[in-house]
């Protein structure tokens, strides 16, 4: 037998993200030990009943002086304080990564928080969002040829990069690197506005007096355009705080864009409404998820 | 045998609706013969060879003094054109309906240019909406439990509406009645709306210099809200035009829910966010589509 290519890897928040990550490295015998650590006791105890870790943690000294890798699976919200509460105990070795939705704020954290560890924190960000959230939710197979990036940092050194990069792969994802800040710009336009314009969408509908038969006659075009509403708020909440300046950005710019689009149908400005829609038909027929 | 509903079924656009239509009939014997016209000899042909029509018709005199009933299942935008060239020919007992996907520019268009055979025009619009368009994309089950709208006038027999209404049930369709005004502001909302929020989207991404960039990152989220953006232009400029008031009414009302947003946003308001996101989480859990 090989040697795993971690023995310990520690765990905060072992739900979709953290828990996946988990089973993906424990199928392909990566891991000897995965040790959770999270708000919810009895989120805890489903995990090891699922198999996603081999037992708890309760004790942040014992646990991560000798780990191998930490894995940050939180919402972002919480990042700064774990980054403080584990610092006084993070080994001379042990990698630090996390799967949080945003980077430039998890970074700014772990420049504050994890100042002696800096260079063995390697941000990451998996592609493998659903609107599903908690441990019952996690899947071996989650990373499967999708996407995740890494940002990492100067102070990072080849090494530490690779073997992080090394773990994500194991998981069958296919990593990429991007800098912190155009991984922000990217993520604001091609997810997290979505997210909102979704949320904002079912909001609005979800104030009205005859919202009953409105849905009622929603079909498929609705279905999917409001699949991520179904999205965790706590989890949204979060990547809009901490994606604030680059997502009201693009706020700014969609709300133009709506405005264009309401002067064209107020004005009944057909051939300006029929060349926007053969635009966005043309780059999204063309567009396909990798 | 029992005899067929219908004898003649005479199909105006024999693309995703009108095809599916004729090919729902035939196949459940409800029709002996389908006659096809269209603005494309090809789509035509095509629409022969796929088994979706028994032959195209070229003159409408010929054709229309016997037909049992009449779909015209063209964009909304060319009917008022259509009703007029058919009105001269119809039969006396040609019952007429149509597909479109908006009802009030329907109904006046039939108010004026059908107005001798107005008793026998009921309106229709079947929710079975696709990104796909074309003869190709026609589908003997695509109206199976998929609900069929009728917005039967004052001037209708129940008789005449009944009859239609079995065609639609025949087609496999869950046929309800809504007023003209009632389904307009219904579909303003839970589908036009979507649909002009998704094209402005990728319409906005499609400007920017690292629009490669930016779509090589979109995942699932992506996917979702914007699958309704490759929709037929001319299609959504035709619904958007016909339903201009009430989807400006809709427009500035999400426009105001998204200034609500980011104003939160600019003022890192968490908890709003956050009570806006769960609102919409729990009314979009709690849906189904039908």
């Amino acid at each position: 037998m090989t040697k795993p290519l971690f023995r310990k890897v520690v765990i905060f928040g072992v739900g979709l993200i953290g828990g996946s990550f988990a089973l993906a490295l424990r199928r392909m015998n990566a891991v000897d030990e995965v040790v959770g650590f999270g708000r919810s006791a009895q989120t805890l105890v489903q995990a090891q009943q699922l198999g996603i870790i081999n037992r708890s943690g309760s004790d942040l000294a014992a646990e991560l002086g000798d780990a191998d890798l930490v894995l940050l699976a939180t919402p972002v919200g919480q990042m700064a304080e774990i980054m403080a509460r584990i610092a006084p105990h993070l080994g001379a070795h042990t990698l630090i990564t996390d799967g949080g939705s945003t980077k430039c704020d998890v970074v700014n954290d772990a420049y504050k928080h994890l100042a002696a560890h800096i260079s063995r924190f390697i941000p990451a960000h998996p592609i493998a969002g659903s609107e599903q959230s908690g441990a019952t939710s996690a899947r071996a197979d989650l990373y499967q040829n999708k996407k995740v990036i890494l940002t990492p940092l100067p102070e990072n050194s080849t090494d530490t990069v690779a073997r992080v990069r090394l773990a994500w792969e194991l998981c069958g994802a296919l990593v990429s690197e991007l800098t912190p800040k155009q991984h922000d710009e990217v993520f604001a336009a091609v997810s997290h506005l979505p997210h909102l314009l979704s949320f904002a969408l079912v909001h609005d509908l979800a104030q009205r007096e005859n919202r009953d038969l409105l849905l009622s006659f929603a079909a498929s075009g609705f279905r999917d355009f409001t699949r991520i509403a179904a999205s965790s708020p706590e989890m949204w909440r979060d990547i809009s705080l901490a994606n604030r300046d680059a997502l009201l950005i693009e706020m700014g710019r969609y709300m133009s864009e709506l405005e264009t689009l309401r002067n064209a149908l107020a004005e009944a400005d057909g051939n300006k409404l029929e060349e926007i829609f053969s635009i966005a038909r043309s780059v999204r027929s063309n567009w396909t998820s990798q």
